[in-house]
């Protein structure tokens, strides 16, 4: 049983059939094939606006690119200091962007706030040679806690950039979880936001290996194509790619998937966070539930065969993550156990 | 009806059943997932010696990655004019190496020779300062123009860069069709010639999206782990890409896949080649067809439907590439249609 | 009268004499001349070791050949989060290495210490291939902040590094200050406590463009004249970069320099630190003086036209740094012009 | 005797003793002192327009950051296959472009021409997203054999550029050679034929270490300082490298050493070339002599102590380069000692 995280989910019903379905016959090859030439339009419906859209197989791919794209290589991305972009891509955004700095920030539930921001690159040096230059920020929505931006958090973070001329990505790795969460429109939490370039992840909600690097201003993407080519991000059989992305959008499919890991995540929560002993250490606000837990209850999980993460080594606060194929019987598998051995 | 290139066909059934087969249940992420996890012993008893193998999604990253695994910083790689890497990758390798260089060897038939490489390596200013070093070469099995090296003469260019001490690199993004038509083991034409690194192409023969880097040395391949998260070619859900690769090897397939479109070629080229007019540019060892064909023949095809390559804008030299899929009744169609044209 | 910084200072007598020696008729280029192939000898005689010696015109080349040397692309070099490597070279350390990571430590005066380091390194997700690697960690002699490291602090630094099998590099842009401090040898405080790797500084103390890059393991050297080379930091007419370095050690040249503006420093720091409201910020171990003073003294001295940093802008906290052509009735004189400020 | 390369002649008198005379007390740091301040208005007036001037210290870093601010990472820079940034560099150009591509054109004298150019650009696939899209090319005045571009030469090719939408470099590292041969002005070789950035070099012909980057459109410049600082080349005692700049043009300095070395070179090239066996094997246009002798002749003049390079290892061309040290009494020896062996 699968808690340590969503990428161990198997890809969803509705994708498969997709990818079955770009299966027949022969097609142009490098995105010139009728589904990767719809994907713009099918975005742009979704986010109210004409966006350009490249279809990439990794998350750090669309990050890393997104970037490269937005800092020159003496540029400074700002972060949080847990963003997945400085913890766990292996320098990827320095390597595609020629080397550009990271710029780490703290906050709670590894959510940057607008007034830290500004007063970071007040102090930054913008325009003076010794110094890397600030090129943007990045967010990540839902964050590596499991927490999610409000529009006007987010929208806050945008003047802030805009103030200071620096370019606002989203990292939407769990972009679905965040918005099945919230009440508002992609629009509302991306460009209306002050966005500028989304990495909008399917692949840890129901898809095989598909994310969308979307641009709000296409006049940003135009070197885009030679970065994806360049970076050997370029399929040559894209319709793949591109069916799992319009199979992901098609009839809301991302956001029943998300909602269904969101509600999973939920309950667990409600069902470890009663035990005694127990604490949640970060607001469940989409499919990932940081909990303390006594190591007893810990220990009896693990001896089940339960699958999660202690968040340290030899440590008691866990990482379970839910996924589109969370089911209820699952989610009480883990209430239960765990409570067996604190009230045993 | 298709012949611009083998990556318009789709996936064929053998690997699209494996891929649906993967995808029951939940599985480690990263490749730590048993199909994955078996993929060393497979390639290693194909290899007939212990490989370590890598598998990326696309044929410039696994050419890349393999590079900047064999070169640095500082260092040449010698190819020929017309290789992929060089002509057809938007200065990937470049960008993976962190600025190597391309050393250009010109051959007929896109392959280079034992005594051109000597040649220019003894010139080459190895141990100077001033200029970039010798450290790898690259021969593309089959080649751009739908040659294939034999043994002996990988076993040379080999033998030329042991002497040089720099490494060989086999781009084999068709090593199957190359091999169909080679009669020799898979060790022959790589290891025991030589070659230090291969990349074994699959997405051209059959595959969705799927290459495997294979290092014959597992010792060259320490830091490779490193080079393939960092450049974002690590799949969080390896198993589909693995998948591909177990189900391309299992009972032969990469090798039957080849062998029928190696005679699709080899039909086309015969029928094509008999015409009044018609001059086959290079020797047909694979799945391409290079052939000069009168105007009012090629015309005629491109007016029936049949789609292909003017290698030159404008030009009458064609390039035609059979598939996996590519039926025998579309091979006589396309050799009907310019027939009638010139015997008209 | 100046005290923003070392490098407005010119040229001492003995270099520049050098210089004009130097440039008596021809002599080999790229360093295969006289003086240039001599300095291996001079500077294994000071360190009392076989060194190799790389002459270069700037600390930033010295700095960031030195960490490329050490640290793979996906490397993260430890430092305190004042080093100039992080703070005043634009991102040169991350361009010279293909991306590097600078990973940051905290810790008083500029300094970090080995059990803070040692903590991180045990984190850092050494063998995983999701993190950046570490690679190695770099002091800086002296400190930004004019503290100097003691030769047990260097060592118990060295010894967490080779705990964790990285390398050690010491940027001593102000090595000389640091050693006309310390009551030790040159070898104590770099290769016997650790230091793979160092940079020389001769520019702030004397010379015109000069630094020297010192391996004290040959073997890890074995790159560096490519390195050099590519990067552009291979001067033609390296004589003239070697002429410097020659003069600057002959005779304890480098010392007499150092040590007086060291004492030039302390004066500084006695004299103003005695002034009511003064308050010393840091150890006065070298040549800089870091201090808060009355905002009215400051301005008396700014009025008088002397020449000094705020460190934060409109703050009242001062940089003073002292060189070796600073004179006592420079130092008396401020001193004097802020004491009638707050005595008035 | 020296002919094997203008960079093993000394410092000229004029610019020694502006050195020295900047060397009088303390100066801004970082090119904030009164003389690097003013070399933009000094080569503005040379040039005839209002032109921004950074100086380095090399001629490697003067191509390469020139030619990182004119291409992207996946541009192509065009030259001829015999130009020191594709030969002599150890791969600068790639390493500061981020990994552009060289791409080599041939031609006579080691000159391209715009038609050759022209023709290769066609091909070049512009816009296509596999190729390395063109970006710039490098001409080199006076070429590495010796030649010198007139005016509506670099004319024709600078209007093939614009015609592609690509920039043109000039590598003038022997600039004042050329000019001294031409009858043109400065501007007429550079902007007025569509030059828009050019490499002007100092240190071969009597500096110590100063090459000036200039951009003839400000624009192109914005980023400059940065590329400078992160790749190491901003020195902070500026004024050394400024006053070298501003000698070099004082009273047209330069060009009164570029004559001198030119009419060595001719004298050389006529009293060689006139002895039986001779043969130039290029024009004598600056200040470089490729010319074929009898071996006798060779070997006499090697066991004479003179020293020159044979072209290549063993062979009977050999390159003589004068420099503006060079006496005609030295030339006269030279010549005489051939002419024994040869009439002996």
């Amino acid at each position: 049983m699968e808690f340590r995280s969503d990428n161990t989910a198997g890809v969803c019903p509705e994708i498969m059939a997709a990818i079955l379905k770009a299966n027949e016959g022969v097609a142009a090859s490098y995105g010139a094939d009728p589904i990767s030439e719809g994907l713009n339009a099918k975005f742009s419906a979704l986010f109210e606006k004409e966006v350009v859209v490249f279809p990439v197989a990794t998350g750090t791919a669309a990050n890393s690119l997104s970037l490269a794209a937005l800092s020159p290589q003496w540029g400074v991305v700002y972060c949080h200091r847990d963003a997945h972009i400085e913890q766990d891509e292996c320098g990827a955004p320095e390597f595609f962007t020629g080397g550009a700095k990271l710029g780490l920030l703290d906050g709670p539930h590894a959510k940057i706030d607008a007034a830290t921001l500004d007063s970071r690159l007040k102090g930054a040096g913008a325009g003076v040679q010794h110094h890397a230059q600030p090129a943007a920020v990045s967010v990540t929505q839902a964050t590596e806690k499991g927490a999610v931006y409000k529009p006007d958090e987010v929208a806050a973070i945008g003047e802030v950039c805009r103030k200071h001329k620096i370019a606002l990505h989203m990292d939407g790795a769990r972009f679905g979880n965040a918005l099945a969460r919230l009440n508002c429109s992609a629009a509302d939490i991306t460009w209306k936001a002050g966005v500028d370039v989304l990495s909008f992840g399917a692949t840890k909600n129901g898809a095989m290996a598909a994310e969308a690097v979307i641009f709000f201003d296409p006049a940003k993407a135009k070197d885009f194509l030679y970065r994806r080519k360049r970076t050997a991000h370029l399929f040559s059989k894209m319709r793949y790619l591109s069916a799992q992305l319009d199979a992901y959008l098609e009839g809301g499919l991302w956001l029943k998937n998300a909602a269904h890991s969101n509600a999973m995540a939920t309950r667990l929560a409600e069902g470890l966070g009663a035990l005694p002993g127990a604490r949640l250490d970060a607001p469940v606000e989409a499919n990932e539930v940081f909990i303390d837990l006594p190591e007893t209850a810990i220990q009896r999980m693990e001896k089940a065969g339960l699958r999660f993460h202690r968040w340290e080594p030899g440590g008691t606060l866990l990482r379970l993550v839910t996924a589109w194929s969370t089911t209820p019987a699952e989610v009480e598998r883990v209430i239960s156990t765990a409570k067996e051995a604190v009230t045993a």
